[in-house]
């Protein structure tokens, strides 16, 4: 078997994860390049992994008529572009979330890759977590029943520097957008937004400009209703939690822990609170949906998670965004798209 | 020790956990009336308890000066009369929630209680259950740190018959209501409310002018964000948990099951669903509310839940009732109070 | 209705217990005397709970042609003795166990009860234990399949005195007697018995010729295996679980505890230690058992927990006990039965 | 920095995993040949892996001065001659358990690993569990306090092909070894052994003159007591659970699960079994133990599992055949060591 070829663009944190699932857990694959702006981090990498080429520069990637697909793993104010040169050179793409924190600049996305019939994927690595995805399977059983109400908790073990919080979009579009997906992947297309926002961990992220503490509560335009519960720092750690409730049942999901032990003594019983932060829970989701976008590039199939689905989370971000501006529930109507 | 003397005016089933409670669990008081406007009712409860009295007008137990405390159980639209009669008879007062769906007959019940300068304490029994109290517990002692977010699921296991729908004054009066008391017992006063309503359970509720499922965004005053889940049907049972965040922890309660036996075979590991109903899963509530009422009168100290709570209770409920007509955020200082 | 005329005899902690059970929750039934070597908690109990006679010599109730049946709630030594007297008085007998720490004086009740034709329900409340009885269900509908393996686990939160370790005939007789009905209650007669026990709590109890930590295992003769695991001290409370294993699955139960709240912060998960002692853990199960015992008597049905159950659970005890002395397994049949 | 070169005898599952972990997660080692005698697998597995070398005959590794390291991965009847062979050529050795089913040979393995100063360590790969290993964390912080009782459960899915039971030592060489490990890991050594033994899964088993369930009861040489319970089939699942309990608390290790999810509905609340065997339940396990042992013998550091743990497994599962055999508890002295 000829393995596809696959070229890397941006060798940080999660350039790195990528890499290794290829390299280990997808045979079907072989990474042949990686690129970073910080050329030392490409060559560290490409050494760790026997990768032949390291390049500062990107274009070299795009250029490789051997390369078929690239992950797109740099910051996220390049994703866009570096995603249209790279349908325009016909390779097939991963990106990573969020495409873009503009509809404009996503939408260029979605025209590249329609005119050059490239797969795109993005990194909406939850619909891969192993308890996520056994709820949905549940709810595609009919297990479930008619959706009536899902709730997602999201909530983070400590906030990001306040650095990155400027130039981050805000809490809607850099944090809640992972669950803006998770309730599309469950519940569909959301109908309207309506978001409580406030500053209780930090107020430094306030004179930022931003929050960081939220609920947004969302119609679908099935009828049902649904809550997301984000929170920049929650002190017991990684807390990624889902109820989807209807008319036959109710499936839950409970954090991740480091073991199943519990130790009791007269203070009380005591166990682990949940795996640290995003690298420790969703290692195994990272590693799914790369082999799920290998899959999809050898075998010709349609990618599960799409631009339009990055699209779409973006969209419910600045509709929460102009909840809180406007302090009324908003429809997604309202935003163009 | 004299005996507190008490009469209890309504039979029927909240009627009689009150009175086995006293009978069985509280030596300081004892029941020498009972009174029914349906007397059969009266009776059989009189036979079952070895109550000495029993009557089809409850003015026979307002006149009685040997008894020093009422329990009002009887119907809802009788609640804030009797109440202001007994309170005028010099009766301290325990009365079932909602004491009225209108803010201006409570109103009336607080200047009758205040004017005869006897105690009311009003049934929130939730207050007194065994996980909630915990919460509170821990909340109290600095555990959990400043509150961020207060998460409450309340469903119940079936709707009411529909004629009761009917005169109810909707979810959010009837069923609601427990909720935002816990909402005010954890997180303090509300500022704020936004509702998402829909019906979900049965076209029914929604031809006679309710809802049956609905999420209630609320704004504390102290900064504080949180969350009411309700629906008139959850297919697995009784549905009462509460979960609070703050910046040094997280406190939640499970609901309660009828045993703590899990089997498991090849099809998975099964345990039991919660307790039926709020007579199986707050029985203990029950007493503990009973047991409180009658101390605080015995020993004069202040009642832990009054005719404001019921008070502010209703005006939350008529908030988010007034949130969904209007589609919009509402302050609770745009309601009477 | 006629109620069935009940007498107590001794108003000890468990004598309170019944007493209470069938005043408050037990229609059928009513408490006409109470006995107690020590008077005064006789006429403390008569008159807590309205019952119109109060005796120091329990032969008047034995006496009083009105009394129907009799709680032996007396000390362990006097057991035998007063079931025989009771027996010939025609009294229907609930006893406490153990019935006595002889195999030949419970040899005397046997004969004593089937002489004068009398009901006899021994105090192995457990088998009334919601998780207890509901393992027990699964068992009986044939959901764990063919009986491999019983494992109960059964530890005190703290040793008795000493002085009561000395007359209490030891660890087996007087701790694992319960489980040992347990074990017969889920998996039928006994075999074989082999123990392993030691000091490991406190080396007075050494002392006075007694172990504190044991381990007994079982050959069933249905040719099923099984363990109890005792200790007279767990640091976390009492422990009070058991696991079934057969062909087609695995029960469990696990303890019972006061709350279902769970803390979670950055040391942990936290939650609540088991119940603290039998009079919390089972109470449920005491009021069942008696309910049980009035229902045999008034509709004349042979009682679940006889005397027979009495003497096989002293002689599986007397088993384990030469085991230790002996040093190898032994069989049921080698004790006098 | 000159990474570590191993040599792998045999490709077979569990050849394989170690080979993955090797190429995979621990960058101090690379794997420079494998040997199978079925060379197909051999060269399957170098293939896959891009191992430079495969051979039938595994004395090519042996040979090759360049190897420092083999893992002895091959049927267990050739382990003993394998490992010492290999410590004559000075190699560094892997061996999974057990090390050979007699004392006779292993100790052979001991004189020539001594004799040749080499490291060995033997593939009790349960102790690297991640949770296993924390109780072990907890025991040796003193948390749990002085060691009372040790509960260890260990029940396969599925009963091997009676082919293999025949040529397996039996079940207490076979399977209870690595609880025999595992107890001595936790409880230090042990002194006597009492087992029930049955047949309860598989006639064909019995008449292979083996058990399929079985209870063995410890007493450890301080003064601690234990059971291990072990069946070839549990309908359930692999279940593999420890308990400790000791003077200051009780530590317990649940079954890791496929997913976090629960679902309820009005039959109950249902969850998933256990992992499904141990290739699943006990991978990062595997990984974990190799790359512990990479580490000992780059860093010249003793290893934590020795030939010596292998012995003494491996007396323990004589000790409770001849329990069994004699009907009587067996002195681990009695067992020529």
């Amino acid at each position: 078997m000829q393995k596809l070829k696959v070229g890397i663009i941006g060798a940080g944190r999660i350039g790195q994860v990528h890499a290794k699932s290829i390299t280990y857990h997808i045979p079907q694959a072989e990474i042949i390049a990686v690129s970073d702006i910080y050329i030392e981090g490409a060559k560290k990498l490409a050494e760790e992994l026997g990768i032949p080429n390291y390049y500062q520069d990107y274009h070299k990637i795009l250029d490789d008529p051997e390369i078929q697909a690239v992950l797109i793993c740099s910051s996220t104010d390049t994703h866009a572009d570096i995603a249209c040169e790279a349908a325009q050179a016909g390779k097939h793409i991963f990106c990573e979330k969020p495409v873009d924190l503009t509809v404009a600049k996503i939408k260029k996305v979605i025209d590249a890759v329609n005119k050059a019939g490239v797969k795109l994927q993005i990194g909406f690595n939850r619909r891969y977590d192993h308890n996520f995805a056994e709820i949905k399977r549940l709810a595609n059983a009919g297990k479930i029943g008619r959706l009536q109400t899902i709730k997602i908790t999201s909530r983070d073990p400590e906030p990001p520097a306040i650095a990155y919080v400027k130039v981050s979009g805000g809490i809607f579009l850099d944090m809640t957008v992972h669950d803006f997906d998770m309730a599309r992947f469950i519940g569909g297309e959301v109908e309207e937004v309506y978001a409580n926002a406030t500053v209780m961990v930090d107020p430094e992220i306030g004179e930022a400009g931003d929050v960081d503490t939220a609920l947004v509560a969302l119609k679908f335009k099935s009828g049902a209703i649904g809550v997301i519960d984000n929170c920049r720092r929650a002190a017991y750690g990684y807390d990624q939690r889902l109820e989807v409730f209807g008319s036959n049942g109710q499936a839950s999901a409970a954090n991740d822990t480091p073991t199943n032990v519990s130790f009791i003594d007269e203070t009380g019983n005591s166990s682990d609170k949940p795996l640290y932060f995003f690298l420790e829970r969703y290692m195994q989701s990272f590693t799914d949906e790369m082999t799920q976008f290998i899959d999809c590039v050898v075998n010709d199939k349609p990618t599960r998670t799409t631009v339009y689905d990055g699209l779409e989370a973006l969209r419910l971000g600045l509709a929460a965004k102009k909840s809180v501006e406007e302090h009324r529930p908003v429809k997604l109507s309202e935003i163009e798209g």
